[in-house]
């Protein structure tokens, strides 16, 4: 189906260095949802290292901290964002929603001649 | 400077394959620049063959030319961009720029609290 003309978006976050991006928002996501960041690491098939080192530079380059540790419950602990930490999450996916709806309407605009275009072709 | 938060938007364009994004788009500018897709490819320290391996894929996924044979000139021929080529470049530029001048001031508001957030953290 070549007419299918569709765009995908990537939204990467700077200070002075990239500090926030897909992999980032993912494997806070998991970390909400698993209560840990190995956890959310393995299920990404990450290792827990590279987690470590995914975190370790947002949280640096952000100046806020995105995980504290977790007490108590029936796994005795994990990790959970911080308020900071969902704040962010939160703005990123806010942005990166209402920028994909906005896309999406000028992107069908801009390229509404394409497909005269690939009839042309054919 | 931990303040200085800005975004970067990559936009990749698919059909049933990924076909363009921001190293196809720089080729393709290279190639109206040098009139020829090896000097495009050696000013992007690019392989030829590579060169060759993203428009060819760009060119399938689309099912549009990018490029043709230009003859003549001091060179005695080389590579310039089709019609189409120069359609989709300028739409791709287009799409970009409508979407990076929107999402500044989206950014800017979005992440308007993170000033607060990092003052709080000092």
């Amino acid at each position: 189906m070549r007419n299918d003309l569709h765009t995908e978006l990537t939204v990467r976050i700077f200070t002075d260095r990239k500090c926030f991006g897909p992999g980032v928002a993912e494997l806070l996501r998991r970390v909400r949802e698993l209560h840990s960041l190995r956890a959310a690491a393995m299920s990404m098939n990450m290792a827990y290292s590279k987690a470590w080192t995914v975190l370790r530079s947002a949280q640096e380059g952000l100046g806020v901290r995105l995980l504290r540790s977790s007490t108590g419950g029936k796994n005795g602990g994990g990790a959970v964002l911080t308020a900071e930490g969902e704040r962010l999450l939160a703005a990123y996916e806010d942005y990166c929603a209402k920028l994909r709806a906005y896309g999406e309407a000028l992107f069908a605009e801009t390229f509404a001649f394409y497909d005269a275009l690939t009839e042309e072709e054919k």
